[in-house]
């Protein structure tokens, strides 16, 4: 079999309308897989560096990997990359949901979209074709309707649509790009360059079986999963959602609480996941071919704040987000911001951490209810909350530049606000806290997306780096157990090597919830699959390369883009004490991280004074192509 | 199971005579394996840097690994570590037979040995047991004799004995050990560090099994392997041995010749693998659960050159060395060269080189007969080849100078002759040819212990780097021929590779003729017997950076003995063009020799300005400890 999986990409020219299909060479799948460094594959290859990221030159890439459509749970993301409108940088962001996998049914590994079309289209791919449409009809609709319009129109109920709302339309930096109403890419702003390219949505059908080398053993391997390995039970992942953090992270004294200032929450159990199932949830949903049903369906018929089942329910970012990170311990008022961040199609992390920062703003004079528009936008104002998120979808008032993401508001704002915006490369911190889980220090730092939560290991399960013997990481030879606030060499060796393989899950558009680090499965186990579905006679270390090599290749794209390794720092606010909850007076230590940072480098290959990939590092990694 | 295998390590001090068994933490064992990262553990922790390899402060350690003694064919090296007085950096070398597996049966992984006796003494070792006794009635006589004796004294015949011979008693400075008299640990000295603490041998015989977590499984491939995977056919390594290969290098233009001057002997046909099977073989040997039986036994009855089968019978790297480098044609003569160096126990490759040497200089009237003794010692006199191997081995006249090795004989002999002088490090080139199999270049410079062909991949087979889909090696992502001529980043990648894989070998104790690269054992079915033997979860990645962590150790081993990053040098003929053969002309270019240095060390996390491990390397490979 050897390096023989083969598949097809569809690339579409939407200021030309021009359609075509590529085969790419095999050794292509093999070296970059899918997802992260495939779609990096072709933006290095294909995107002239300093281009308008909402300019037609823009590249948008919806990626899927050789895994994709195949039974295994989680192997089902979809990744969507392109210069990112938020950070001018890497965009690159990944959803669950059923879409990837009917693309993989109807033939494509990928889409690549340049271009502008001059009215408002979408596209249709069904079975190996693809064609453009009129979306003109649906310019300006929640994305709900769009649904609802779009499955009548193609008369098919079965189709997967991926579309952006009014929120990419109005080119909110952080719009996002929702698939099935509520998996969404959320982050680094790619459904804004969606709408800059004046393309709603992308709806796909297939009905072609995904071709596997060896099915029997790829069954085996999931049948295993399903019966012997995955057991529900109270208090996990489908019991409580995401959100089954949100308690022991505040007893932790690591939830993100007014705007990073605390880490505990007084709130917390009123938002708590448990809280969540016992009152406004109403049933569980999943991704294709997962029986772990994280999801969250929740429904809310009475009082100010009315949620619609239909676009689902807050995840543990978005409860945070727009919970503890504003202050806000109604539940139901998250749900409602929820809601219609899902309707709009924008960012719940970005938009809940730009609402935080506004009103730190506000309570300290920066903003006042002029600049509001009457809102009284202090903490803990649920009503303020949910006025001030359907003003950023809409990009009303204050929300037109809350919209624009911290980093442009605080510059827009002035008076020293900036020490307010959170965000690293100017995306916005998600709700994750370095200074009690010392290793996100690294992971928002180096992230070549911004504060990030999916381009490394964040969990605080994983923060007891390496994990004891027997546990999923062993693999890796992490066998030593450490504690999250220990910041040593050895957090950083245990942190680089989860990072490479959360990488390699970017590439094979694996759910981290599924697999290793965070979730039960075997690494060991991974690997066989691939071997299965491949017919590759691969190992975890060509896997993992592939997972450096991703890493790598979205360094040399940054760089490309003017970025330096003076872009890889926090906020200043991490670097001083929490000033409140079970870990208050915690930070991170400047020296010691800066020394930390070093090491880092080093361990990834990239010199320390530059910051950038060394000739042999590109060497090793097959990369040397991409600064010739 | 964890990390829980657990050993023993046998710690001898000759001086004291005190004798101890220690059991190291399980971590160790997962860490280092055995072998070559095992002992340089040891080394590092314990060795004084800067001391005289000749004086009782050197160690010398004897190490198997956690598969040692298993039934895995190959499994079954003994490496043996000490600093090398050839070289003044790490010594090192690894033999098969059947030592290593009776040391495990016995209960040991390892024997750490130190001081000095002050008469000479024996080891015997059994079952768990250990006592030091009096070797006087040994010393000076030859290692076929001793054999006989101890297994007299001791009263079984199946206890395996590894011993020097009068070579290391009169620490020649390449005099190896030699167990059941034709498994040579023949480079870098360590039979004269072994002589110079008056320890003739060590016997040891064990009845204990060796317990392994799941031996059915681990049984299994055994059995996948011997059944189903290994079939001997004509011209493979069971029908030939290792001279399989003189004709096709010859034909190459890549069989080492009189002195390197040229790649192609005319009497290739008379000393190849062919003619020995057809004419001297008597039987085949083999080591310790191998179905292969790679080695040779070969018997002359008359003639100047009897050859005593007891000695077993010549190596490729020792027809090469004797043979072509000498340009002596005479396979009997060769024959005969390889019985004295063991019964002496003296590495036939250093020996021949050192010969070669001598005739080069012979020839450009640097030496003279006065200088000989009156020998006529031009390339091609068989008769001078053998009676000059006798002088280095009982150190008489030139025999005296030359078991200094080359580059201290150059010193003494001066007027030039350095330019002869075919070493690296101090350590004599083997018998591969970096001109034609260009990787070697990187092998021969960056190895630690100086040129050495056991350190880094060599086999022209391989020299193809990487193979095709479905080889062994595709587990590496290794998936693009490439040829041996080429010398490109791609290859140095590919060398990098490889080169880790071999020093996993040298840590597992793993055979490079069973196991890939140069045999057929494919990779992924290595990690599994691992899994299988130790218990433990681990992977392909894990393994590797045990080859890694092994490299690097070696490297701050020898820059703590004062080497640099100048020392990663080629005698300056391999610059030049070959002056004959099928590849005459063809060069190591010296820019390109430097440019791919860099990226190698970059690829291995070595600075490029000094050539020494990066601290985020050493954090990586948690070798933080070895430099602080």
């Amino acid at each position: 079999m050897g390096y023989g999986y083969r598949g097809k990409v569809l690339r579409i020219d939407l200021s030309s309308g021009r359609i075509e299909v590529e085969t790419p060479d095999p050794i292509i799948y093999r070296r970059y897989l899918g997802g992260s460094a495939f779609g990096l594959h072709y933006l290095l290859k294909e995107l002239k560096p300093g281009i308008d990221p909402l300019s037609p030159q823009n590249m948008l890439i919806f990626t899927s990997s050789v895994l994709g459509g195949t039974p295994l749970p989680g192997a089902t993301r979809l990744s969507v990359l392109g210069k990112s409108p938020l950070t001018g940088g890497l965009g690159e962001t990944e959803a669950g949901g059923w879409f990837a996998p009917e693309l993989k049914r109807a033939g494509f590994d990928a889409i690549i979209i340049r271009g502008r079309s001059d009215r408002p289209v979408y596209l249709w791919i069904k079975d190996g074709k693809a064609e453009i449409r009129d979306a003109s009809h649906l310019w300006g609709k929640l994305t709900g309707e769009v649904s609802d319009i779009l499955k009548e129109e193609l008369g098919d109920n079965r189709v997967r649509i991926a579309q952006i709302g009014p929120g990419g339309e109005k080119l909110v930096r952080y719009a996002g790009i929702v698939n099935e109403l509520h998996h969404f890419n959320g982050r680094t702003g790619m459904g804004a360059v969606m709408g800059s390219k004046n393309l709603r949505a992308i709806a796909v059908r297939g009905t072609q079986e995904v071709p596997m080398y060896d099915p029997e053993r790829a069954r085996e391997i999931v049948r295993w999963f399903v019966q012997e390995y995955y057991k529900p039970q109270p208090g996990d992942m489908h019991d409580l959602g995401t959100s089954r953090i949100v308690k022991p992270l505040s007893d932790a004294g690591i939830l993100p609480t007014r705007n990073f200032r605390e880490g505990s929450f007084e709130g917390a159990e009123q938002i708590s996941g448990e809280r969540m199932r016992d009152t406004i949830l109403i049933r569980r949903g999943t991704c294709y071919a997962c029986p772990i049903a994280c999801k969250r369906i929740v429904k809310v018929d009475e009082g100010p704040f009315k949620v619609d089942p239909k676009y689902g329910g807050p995840e543990y970012e978005t409860v945070a987000s727009m919970g503890s990170l504003c202050g806000v311990n109604d539940l139901r008022a998250v749900a409602k911001a929820n809601e219609i961040c899902n309707k709009y199609a924008v960012d719940t992390i970005s938009c809940g951490v730009s609402i935080a920062f506004a009103m730190e703003c506000y309570e300290n004079g920066i903003l006042t209810k002029e600049d509001t528009g009457g809102l009284d936008l202090r903490f803990g104002n649920a009503e303020a909350l949910v006025k001030m998120v359907e003003m950023i979808c809409r990009r009303e008032g204050l929300g037109d530049i809350l919209a624009e993401g911290v980093r442009r508001a605080a510059e827009k704002i002035g008076k020293g606000a900036e020490r307010f915006a959170m965000h690293v490369k100017g995306q916005e911190v998600p709700m994750h806290e370095p200074r009690g889980k010392k290793s996100l220090a690294l992971a928002y730092s180096t992230s070549p997306t911004g504060a990030d939560h999916m381009e490394a290991p964040h969990d605080p399960a994983l923060e007891n780096l390496g994990p004891e013997a027997g546990d999923p990481l062993e693999p890796l030879g992490l066998i030593e157990p450490m504690s999250s606030l220990e910041f040593t060499p050895r957090k950083v060796k245990a942190y680089y090597y989860c990072q490479i393989l959360w990488n390699l899950y970017n590439c094979i558009d694996m759910c981290d919830f599924v697999g290793v680090p965070l979730g039960p499965f075997p690494i060991n186990k991974l690997v066989e699959y691939t071997q299965a579905v491949t017919g590759w006679d691969t190992s975890l270390w060509e896997l993992m390369k592939v997972g450096e090599r991703a890493a790598t290749m979205a360094r040399i794209f940054n760089f490309r883009e003017g970025f330096t390794k003076e872009d890889d720092t926090l906020p200043e606010r991490l670097f001083q004490g929490l000033e409140g909850g079970t870990l208050k007076g915690e930070k991170i230590d400047k020296e010691k991280f800066e020394e930390l940072l070093e090491l880092f480098y080093q361990m990834y290959g990239w010199d320390p004074k530059t910051g950038f990939p060394t000739r042999g590092k590109l060497a090793e990694l097959d990369l040397l192509w991409a600064v010739e």
